[in-house]
């Protein structure tokens, strides 16, 4: 009998089955399920109480909803037995991170009126002082990890929520007997046992060199956290491993045979590399959508300015995974349609009429900033910048400049890399914006590289259903794996010479204005830095 | 019998007459004529030829049109026996500069099929080369009076022109017998005389301590050039001053009585201080509309940067005339909503939505040089910069930050007056911005200094009713018509201390940019002048 496996993507506002043919990786069946609640940023569900500001909570019974309801619905739409289906893998937001009691019941279920029980989604950003105080003290400390996360851990990460909720609601953070990566609960509902995935413990939980951040520096940072480690600790489990075996419960409601695998946890954009076969050293995979996340495999540890994270067996067992980002890509071409032209004119009208246009046509460079700049500067204080209008710049200049921006922001990523003793031999898009194929060109002609593109539209999901074909034995590892069931068509897109040599040109003007508004990192301008307390300063 | 006095002013598209009483200088009656050809930027008329870019002629009938229609149609509008106007006088756009034969007749009148025959609209910018060749030659000499014009000549003016019609219609340049302002032509088809004032004489004509440039220079720039002078030259006409007597051609063409005063002529912003009873040194007229022009009288000669002239007599006979210009204001407003917002939305609603924020709240500072900068750094090839756009910024907060903007290049402007040794003793506002009271107060805030308001909308008209009085000897002087007959609101706007702390810091920040993205000219950045050539190249 033809074998299948399950991939679950678990997004921000639904989440994604995704039945997969063991033998080829074909995807033959999926489902989408919308969560009830969403993302809960304004008032929490069970008492209308509004939240503050910047806050940003899920329910996990909307996760299991999915489990219940997309499972089945793409196991039907497959027309599948599920007799067939011998594994299942899920993926996830990250940091996305809840207190839960010793059996792994959510502390949101038990305390339904404390907006510190609850999830707190990756993009509650809230605790933007912890992180701050956080960073403040590991630099005084020079705390080995602290270059691994690009010099900063982000406000989004599981120490900033975690003090968060010690410093605001000591109570709940008593209560709570363990916090856990919502990757790693899911596994948790699915296989009936705790597990904790290497790759979140690395890049969200600072688990570095086989420890996680002392004692001693946690509880300088506030008495009483000291004890931080005994709430998340235990063993890591690698990525592709078998986290346990889908119990009777789980296997009622995603009517899937109880008994079979059940892989270890993962990350959205992490498990979307062997989905495209990127699973050897120097395939970079960025998967462009409202933002950009870059991931890749590297032989051996380097510091790389600006990375999100470094992290060992991190995306795949046995290499450093690396992993880069840019804070807003699609969401700028969205604000500048949606907000800046009030909705006037469509992305398809703007692409079109700027696709006509000859690289340096339209004589402007733009920073990419608008919301902040993750790699290769961590500073989310930055802000957008655009130079070289004229009162005949038209509205596609502008979006075709941002684009360009956007591209400039990923060769920034890609030089740093190549600058800092990690080689990016190949570059692979996946995500939202592939179906643009003017921005892909510009993407090409700026990196002067090919671009091969992933061949799924499920990305993560696929990656997933890998994962669960290698915890379930069908293939002895994830590179195996990802070589029979991954897609990828390479050098889809090659560079016109002549447009990147003008590329060229533009980009010096972007290194030159990205160092100069970089504030005093880079000897340039704190003007950005200024505007942005003023705003505050004003606004409070 | 109550006396009237006719003021007429040459715009871009049209004339508008003014009827004035001598006595207080009410305005009793006005009328406009459109020109039938508008500005000629296309295709000439008479042969339907294309015109190079850049180009911008006009027709001189279109102006003698004007006398015969807004004329008699203004002073039939007042009701006003024509007999009881004592004088008229006439401003025009300037440098507007034309070809003639001996005795006045337009050379296009009689070599209609020759581009380069018809009358140069001041907006003719197609000499860009000649100017370049005429300052480098200018610096490269030393000529003594490059300084008064902020180092640059304009390619607008006098000479940028003339020395295109040599270069490229050498035939033209020899049948034409003398080269004449429209503002001197139109007093010419008046009094039957030609005379030229001191105004475009200094501003437009390079005319300086008594002398137009020097043979030698001349010749040294173009080979046949050095008789340039005999083509301009002849005895200067102070403002005010009679140029002669309202012909009986002209007389029939405006039904006004023949043999009245007729004044020398002048230039549409100059002649607005008059009007605003800015006559004293200190005073300080910035007419704001498309572009702004800042005009003022001083004590002395001293040495500003970036003015577009210093001119002995050139705005008020006995006072060194100080002239600074903003070459975008209301465009770049114009740009925003029509081109950039396609028109969406209006100026009302984005000033409605911008006046209701607090200064600072939007967290953007722009530069003003989407047209380039005249004052103080004297650069076309400059270009609009935005800082501090997020995903929150919507269009109002720009719309906002380039009113603040064109606000911070006035003060600029001012700064640099009061730090060369000319004291801003009054700042009075004239122009179509005026309407706009929540940008008034923007320029009062940034400028921490009262605002006064002429009080007529026919500023020019009224500033040449003042000369038609002076002209026609029913006042000693300019100072005492315009005492009488000008009009001016005292500190209609006050300074908002709160808002100007506020402003002082954006403003610190617009200083940091303006100097940073001047170029080498402040030891800053050239990242525009390359996106500058890179665009022309492209185009190219």
């Amino acid at each position: 009998m033809t074998q299948y496996v399950v991939g679950v993507d678990f997004g921000t506002l639904s989440g994604r089955a995704v039945v997969v043919r063991v033998g080829d990786g074909a995807e033959v069946g999926t489902a989408v399920h919308e969560y009830r609640h969403g993302a809960v940023e304004r008032t929490l569900p069970h008492t209308g109480e509004a939240l503050p500001p910047h806050w940003a909570l899920q329910i996990p019974s909307d996760w299991t909803d999915v489990l219940r309801n997309a499972v089945p619905a793409a196991v039907a739409s497959a027309g599948v037995d599920p007799a067939a289906v011998i594994g299942i893998a899920t993926d996830f937001t990250a940091c996305t991170f809840l207190p839960v009691l010793a059996d792994g019941t959510p502390l949101s279920d038990v305390l339904p009126a404390q907006r510190h029980a609850y999830p707190k989604l990756w993009k509650h950003h809230a605790a933007q002082g912890q992180a701050d105080r956080i960073n403040a003290l590991a630099a005084s400390r020079r705390e080995s990890w602290l270059p691994r996360y690009g010099g900063k851990l982000s406000s989004e990460w599981q120490l900033a929520k975690a003090l968060q909720v010690l410093e605001e609601a000591p109570e709940i953070y008593a209560r709570a007997d363990r916090f856990i990566e919502a990757a790693d609960w899911i596994v948790w509902q699915l296989a009936g046992v705790e597990t904790r995935n290497a790759c979140t413990a690395g890049y969200k939980g600072v688990f570095q060199d086989g420890t996680y951040p002392s004692k001693a520096y946690l509880e300088a940072l506030h008495p009483g956290f000291g004890d931080w480690v005994s709430k998340v600790d235990g063993p890591l489990s690698p990525l592709g491993g078998r986290a346990g075996s889908l119990t009777a419960e789980a296997a009622a409601w995603t009517g899937l045979p109880a008994g079979i695998a059940v892989a270890v946890g993962n990350v959205d954009a992490h498990v979307t590399a062997p989905a495209a076969k990127a699973v050897s050293p120097g395939q970079l995979v960025a998967i462009m959508g409202t933002s950009t996340c870059h991931v890749m495999s590297g032989e051996s540890l380097a510091d790389v300015p600006g990375m999100c994270g470094v992290v060992q067996d991190g995306i795949i067992p046995g290499l450093w995974g690396f992993e880069a980002g840019q804070s807003g890509v699609g969401d700028i071409f969205a604000w500048f349609v949606e907000t800046q032209l009030r909705g006037g004119v469509t992305h398809e009208e703007l692409t079109q009429l700027a696709a006509a246009q000859r690289p340096g046509q339209h004589g402007l460079v733009a920073l990419d900033w608008h919301n902040g700049n993750r790699s290769v500067l961590v500073d989310h204080g930055l802000s957008g910048v655009i130079v070289g209008q004229t009162l005949a710049t038209r509205p596609e200049d502008v979006y075709r400049a941002l684009v360009e921006a956007t591209a400039f922001g990923t060769r920034t990523i890609v030089e740093t890399l190549e600058l800092s003793g990690v080689p990016v031999t190949e570059f692979i898009a996946a995500g939202g914006l592939l179906k643009n194929r003017f921005l892909m060109q510009v993407y090409c002609d700026v990196l002067r590289r090919p671009i091969s593109v992933i061949g799924s539209e499920q990305g993560p999901a696929l990656g997933s259903a890998i994962h669960a074909a290698v915890a379930a034995g069908a293939y002895p590892d994830i590179r195996a794996a990802a070589e029979a069931m991954g897609r990828v068509e390479r050098d889809v897109y090659v560079p016109d010479p002549g447009a990147a040599d003008v590329y060229d040109r533009l980009y010096a003007v972007y290194v030159e204005l990205h160092d100069h508004f970089a504030g005093s990192a880079r000897g340039g301008s704190d003007a950005l830095h200024r505007l942005r307390a003023l705003r505050e300063e004003v606004a409070a």
